[in-house]
């Protein structure tokens, strides 16, 4: 049962593709969300993609924090969507929980009878920003990116759509 | 009728790069600039670089929006170099004309008689900007670079003046 | 005797690939540490990871800023581990020294009877910073990351701790 992680930047075309290889992955897929509605609007769009994910078979979980635990009763052999872990951590942080056990537990969560692919924000490469708080989400950001990274048996770096290979080919 | 998109960070060496594939591709090559003066010292400036350039064969056409038009009027066989789409794309936001529709007016003109080599900015990789402006330019680039990515039939990441290939490998 | 330039972003986890790197050069590695303490917290943290380094057999030598010098004086035949470019960089800036004598400098400098490994940060493929000295640093570093990995033997980019090759392998 694979593991991949699908880097990229913003408007990269991440989304896009680990959509693809979940699909790929077998019939079933959830779309496992970590995005959090903080308004209407907000909330009106997070509806609306559901909607589109499900007339397309997916099956939409919704875990803004409980991301292992989540994972651990999707259903055996389903491919899992997580999108996106830079989102989690966001959320993670802002609630002040604590990200090395979280991380702990979502790395052993991993380990569940079926594909996972995890979709995560690459922000370290730009100038250090001069706010402190996005500087230490920046570093929380790169060590989880890591973490996963290492256990992942796939690792792709998307930039404009295209996939570069970091670890282990996954099957595109 | 080969197209290629060369993206890069700042300073990474993808003008150059650029230059170099460009003028691989065939004699009396044209540059087409879409940078656009906003001052006297911006305007000596690319005076200098025009006649730099002329010096070296090269024949500079400015097009700071009229993209897809220029393009179309470029001398069939010649190898035209577009630096860079980035600029080009500020002076549509700034001049709040319609990105979509330019952006499939610029795909339809790559359609060309000749070598296209297209240089843009990757500028999704840092964390997310606090300015709204920012943001929403970060993403009408990402999803520009996208679409003339698909469209290339090679696409090069070029870190520290050192391409990786993204897409069918250029002839380097 | 190689050099190898080792780019990455933040928390990428290119200074423990570069460390693998240069302990797998031969024994008696030399630390080559550019960071300036400018207060007693970074003063602690800089001692402690230098007594860390010193249990795994290391040599620390502190050069903020004689960097060329310095390795020129370094042991004959010692892999020596740069760590890293880009504060060096950032130390020429507020000193107000002369960037481009000091990188020729560093280039000849890599002409020594043992190998060297060099880090140095990837800034440049975010949104263009608002602040002129930002972005100033991020054309300097540029430039430099360009400098370095021309002369280099081999060059990775890391990101979420996995190498992509930029040129020539390194024996990782």
């Amino acid at each position: 049962m694979s593991v991949t992680l699908v880097l990229g930047g913003a408007r990269s075309g991440k989304s896009a593709l680990a959509e693809r290889l979940t699909r790929q992955a077998g019939p079933s897929p959830v779309y496992l969300a970590t995005a959090e509605a903080w308004d209407d609007e907000m909330r009106a769009r997070i509806a609306q993609h559901r909607e589109t994910r499900a007339g397309q078979g997916w099956h939409t979980i919704e875990a803004p924090l409980a991301l292992a635990r989540t994972l651990a009763a999707a259903p055996p052999g389903a491919p899992v969507l997580v999108d996106c872990l830079t989102l989690w951590l966001t959320n993670l942080m802002l609630g002040e929980h604590d990200i090395e056990t979280h991380a702990r537990d979502l790395i052993a969560a991993l380990d569940r009878p079926g594909d996972t692919v995890l979709v995560a924000n690459e922000l370290g490469l730009g100038i250090v920003p001069e706010n402190a708080l996005a500087r230490r989400f920046r570093d929380a950001a790169g060590r989880l990116n890591q973490q996963v990274a290492a256990r992942a048996d796939h690792v792709v770096l998307v930039a404009a759509g295209l996939p570069l290979v970091l670890k282990g080919a996954p099957p595109l």
